[in-house]
């Protein structure tokens, strides 16, 4: 199967992970509701998707649902958080504390998905020792040793796209496992080393795509 | 066809759209380097997608290659950025001027892709009047005069939650055609507006994903 995604490291397009997480929002506000369970069909017409995309999605990793009954909202909650690795928690370092990085560290839907920023680092020493959010700043030069003392297991790039390679570079260097780069510069990662970069045109050429259909289907002689 | 999207408006799946924006700037880099032609077979494999991936996502929208030459890399560009509609520059209004709209308007990867942040918005008297990046700010009860004035087509919603769905309401009472929403709350906007909604945690849970496969395909007996 072509990959065909941001995401490497597996077969699994990430469009397709993508949607896990949208599955795992839904069936937390329907728990929230006080549903216990929702059919593929249900939990697709939420969502905008088809009952067979559901369930084709959901097939790739097992076989989740109950005849009769559709699926246990917090049994299918368990099983995508054990799919997406967030059915535990990981300690998140986050290098460059400009507007970008005070962002992230005040991001309330990190901690709500398991993820916990334990650590930010920048080079300048005005920033170092400062407090952000209860995350504390440290001297980007301690990295290696921050990284192991804390535990740290993914690595946000929150830096000047010219530093963005050297950033990436510590933190391999310092052992993580993954990275999420939000620096506008394609890094360059050994194969142990997930990584998934962030490009925000690139969210907006889906919103001017989607306004584009929708002038040239209008356009059209029906 | 499912849509399979987080993109709404169109039959083409959101992950195709990405993909044809990550050909778009490799198209770039190659012309940069001085290069003028190109294969679908070398344009997959410098992103790691097959050739028949190419093919099939460029297959959505008309025949761009020449029999014996592939690609012609400013002409691919050409076509590619009609289909995004980027082909045309798009002015963007931003709403929420805190440490996240203070990273967008700094981000410089929106105007090397036709987006232009002609104007801020904030509800704060302190920030309106200031001029950040060069982008002034105005106060959010002159959105809509400021939307019809400046010609802005797109909106970004960069408020804390609890006032994302107000934001989006007023943007499309002041007539813009779509939407991208940083708030951590899935916004309702009518049928003839796009939205996009960035969920951060999200991104996360793709790297996560990653690091998951790797270990559970290292852990498999080979």
């Amino acid at each position: 199967m072509p990959n065909g995604s941001r995401t490497e490291g597996g077969a699994v397009p990430s469009a397709v992970v993508n949607r896990l997480s949208m599955y795992l929002r839904e069936l937390h506000h329907l728990l929230a509701d006080g549903k216990q369970t929702i059919s593929s069909s249900q939990l697709g017409r939420r969502l905008g998707f088809t009952d067979a995309q559901v369930r084709k999605d959901l097939a790739h990793f097992g076989h989740f649902g109950h005849p009769g009954i559709g699926y246990r909202c917090d049994e299918l909650i368990d099983e995508i958080r054990k799919i997406l690795g967030t059915d535990r928690q990981w300690n998140v370092g986050l290098v460059g504390v400009g507007n970008l990085g005070h962002a992230l560290l005040g991001y309330k839907g990190f901690a709500s998905q398991g993820f916990r920023i334990v650590a930010a680092f920048d080079a300048d020493p005005a920033k170092q020792g400062q407090d952000i959010d209860g995350v504390p700043v440290y001297s980007s030069a301690s990295l290696a040793e921050e990284v192991r003392r804390l535990r740290i297991d993914l690595g946000i790039i929150a830096v000047p796209a010219t530093y963005a390679q050297a950033t990436a570079d510590m933190l391999v260097a310092a052992g993580v496992s993954g990275i999420l780069n939000f620096a506008p510069f394609t890094v360059s990662v050994p194969e142990g080393v997930s990584k998934v970069g962030v490009d925000l045109a690139r969210e907006l050429e889906q919103v001017t795509f989607s306004v584009m259909s929708r002038l040239r289907a209008a356009a059209e002689p029906s």
